[in-house]
């Protein structure tokens, strides 16, 4: 006997604001699996109408009688019972789904860098309006991650997470990897197949990976991290020559999102971080970043290719997880949404919420100067003795401690990559400008930080 | 403002059913992370007590005032609002779980023996008393897979669950791999480092990892399915002469829980199950297997080594997911048992439950004959012409086409490989028997099942 057996007839309708890509496959997989839909939740989820910018975009397999200019209208209908917003950006998707809450609707949405921005408020509309608000598809598409931080770690203190959370800097760096081209020509290539738009800024300036890097880190720390505190770098410096360097040392460059809680935690966390020096300890509080680093090519995160995304977890108890699909694409999007709106449609029947936004560890964020982050340095030097001292006296000078050096000769020059143990981010950006003006070194080849060595 | 500043001094009482490898951690997390508990759930967590077999036995860090040996007394307590049980066994845990819900606790476990067997009694119970039912610490310890198979892919249709879900077979056969040593070798080295039990049984014969693939099936297909509906194949038979012949063709062995949804469904699932011959096609059902099999070197995996587990799972909107952690251990299984004490506390001080179990799709399981597998079979034949002819027709007269053949000299033997398309395994299993009997064939050196290419 299932639910849907047990309140024949118990009906909610669903307002879809936005008919883009995602939009687009949640009207369609409503439609397709709406029996299966009706039997999980326990009521049949009609679709009451669509919001469209424009009324004759052609919309193939869409109801045109659904569809409406009015999104505020149709976001606060009396007879709307859940609304999913899949239009992105700040507005109007933030005023819409401000006034749906206030109508009391459940809320689902996509939208990163609206959770990102103004999530504070829209978490504190959610409190005081009663109404449900899930958003699993805004992060990591159709990869399960923000419900596993929120409810299956909730009993769980976690360290760090560390994520591929963008499939067109992942494809880029990949075709980097695989044949030695360029970001230009790489760039070029992923706009030819679809990966990457017309406008690449969003993804290669890794405005998209910071949003979500912010959403990650909240639910992780419980505490509140907006995209302005994410310390952001894109992919469009990574050289060739960068790639080149990462690989001679069984390495790979990926555009990390790097959420870690640093220092001794008040909450028990018994600061397990493990550092390669052991000679720097950092300050309490929240480090989150995304720029481009290089792993070692055994991590599980140097396997993820092309367009997927995976998030890696390290948390006290748990230890390790990681979490592996498709981060974008309509259907698998649209796949997380629908999840989503079976929670909200369970909750709506049951008379309850899901579980509150918490931000009570309220840690502070590190400035990224003050984060430990370790450094890749490769130096073009004359092949003569006499050059290894000045540079290592650069890097003593600003308290950074060397952990690997290694000179390859190249006829009169020679190629000098170091790796630095953990430093203080600032100390070591200092190193890299007293090491261009040192008269030994003819070039700084390349500079990338490192992460996940010891992850395996 | 969080929830628990909202309402001070609530409480909620917890009894701990068995306090072995799991439930010490279980105790030690209530207690170290007791503020962080409380603030996310709303309620302190307050242990009420702990019921062991005998009292005498030492436990250090655990506060001997809460031991009882009276279990159903503890169950079923007035003051006591969530009941963990951690006992293992079918056993007193069937019917202390069973009190409890009567009792009107909300109940966590992590047995999977018991749901895979009793699952039904235990689910119907659950539903009869509206008593909380959560489990995500039976399948997989740490990794989230069961909340994300009954809540993110809610709205999504699986096809396929493919899991590495214990750790024991898994250190062997990667043990096994790296070395060249066989199987009671191996063994032995596992017994020696912690990683196998005295009595390896549950483990090696695959009981443990069918009943979580009675689970993983249950959840992924809206269907019953219990452990006695699992095929079941443990380790035990894997030889040196398989793994060698797993590497030669750039596969590895890994004991695999495949739990597939074949033919048509009428649940709108449009049958994208990819079918090497395209000959074959399955009976409508599910299929629930445990078994040794080779996949592709390059399949996620086939990377997940040691005692680590991984959830590989398919869904037609979702795509490719795949889920990775430690499987095993007492503090990450205790990781997924505080999540779900958070969950089920905070559905208490909502006054609702988590979602039930679904069952309504009810499809047929089907049995091991009629599923649809692939065989690599490997054969000591000689080396002289005429051989392939008769092995060629030994497959064709059981309609199971072949995919590749390859065939290496050895002096005066021959090694002949050959992998076959899809086919009915019983029509498999009956060309080994024939195989075994022609004058041509020496010895069937490997027969193994083949799975997972097509994935990456």
């Amino acid at each position: 006997m299932s639910d849907y057996e047990d309140k024949p007839g118990k009906v909610l309708r669903v307002a879809l604001l936005g008919c883009g890509v995602v939009g687009t496959q949640v009207a369609r997989l409503l439609a397709e699996q709406a029996d299966d839909l009706a039997v999980r939740t326990g009521a049949r989820l009609e679709l009451a109408g669509i919001a469209v910018r424009r009324l004759s975009h052609p919309r193939p397999g869409i109801d045109t009688a659904l569809l409406t200019t009015d999104a505020t209208g149709l976001a606060t209908r009396s007879d709307v019972d859940i609304v999913i917003e899949v239009i992105g950006g700040i507005e109007p998707a933030r005023s819409l789904l401000l006034a749906a809450m206030e109508a009391g609707k459940s809320v689902v949405t996509a939208n990163k860098a609206l959770l990102a921005e103004y999530g504070e408020e829209i978490h504190a509309a959610s409190r005081a309006f009663g109404a449900d608000l899930y958003y699993e598809a805004a992060v990591a598409g159709a990869i399960p991650i923000l419900r596993p931080l929120r409810e299956s770690l909730a009993g769980d203190t976690v360290h760090r997470v560390l994520g591929i959370v963008n499939g067109t800097t992942n494809f880029i760096l990949d075709r980097m990897d695989g044949s030695g081209a360029d970001f230009g020509e790489s760039l070029e290539e992923a706009q030819s197949l679809g990966y990457a738009e017309a406008d690449p800024t969003a993804d290669v300036e890794a405005f998209d990976a910071a949003a979500k890097a912010a959403i990650l880190a909240g639910l992780a720390f419980h505490t509140r991290v907006t995209a302005a505190d994410v310390y952001r770098e894109g992919i469009t410096e990574v050289t060739a020559a960068d790639i080149a360097s990462a690989k001679a040392l069984g390495r790979t460059v990926k555009l990390l999102a790097i959420c870690e809680r640093s220092g001794t935690s008040g909450s028990g966390a018994s600061g397990s971080k493990a550092s390669g020096s052991g000679a720097s300890e950092s300050p309490e509080g929240v480090s989150v970043r995304v720029h481009p680093a290089m792993i070692p090519r055994s991590h599980p995160l140097a396997a993820v290719g092309g367009a997927y995304n995976a998030v890696f977890v390290e948390a006290r108890s748990a230890g390790r997880l990681m979490l592996y699909g498709a981060g974008a694409g309509g259907t698998p999007t649209a796949s997380a949404v629908l999840g989503d709106i079976v929670a909200v449609a369970r909750n709506r029947l049951a008379g309850t919420r899901g579980p509150e936004l918490s931000t009570y560890a309220d840690l502070p964020v590190l400035p990224m100067g003050d984060t430990l982050t370790r450094y890749h340095v490769s130096l073009d030097v004359a092949d003569k003795p006499g050059v290894l001292a000045p540079v290592a006296e650069a890097f003593a000078r600003h308290g950074v401690s060397i952990q690997a050096v290694r000179q390859t000769s190249r006829g009169e020059d020679a190629l000098l990559v170091l790796v630095t143990h953990e430093a203080r981010d600032a100390d070591l950006a200092a190193t890299i400008s007293e090491l261009q003006a040192l008269p030994v070194v003819r070039a700084v080849a390349s500079v990338m930080r490192v992460e996940g060595e010891g992850d395996q």
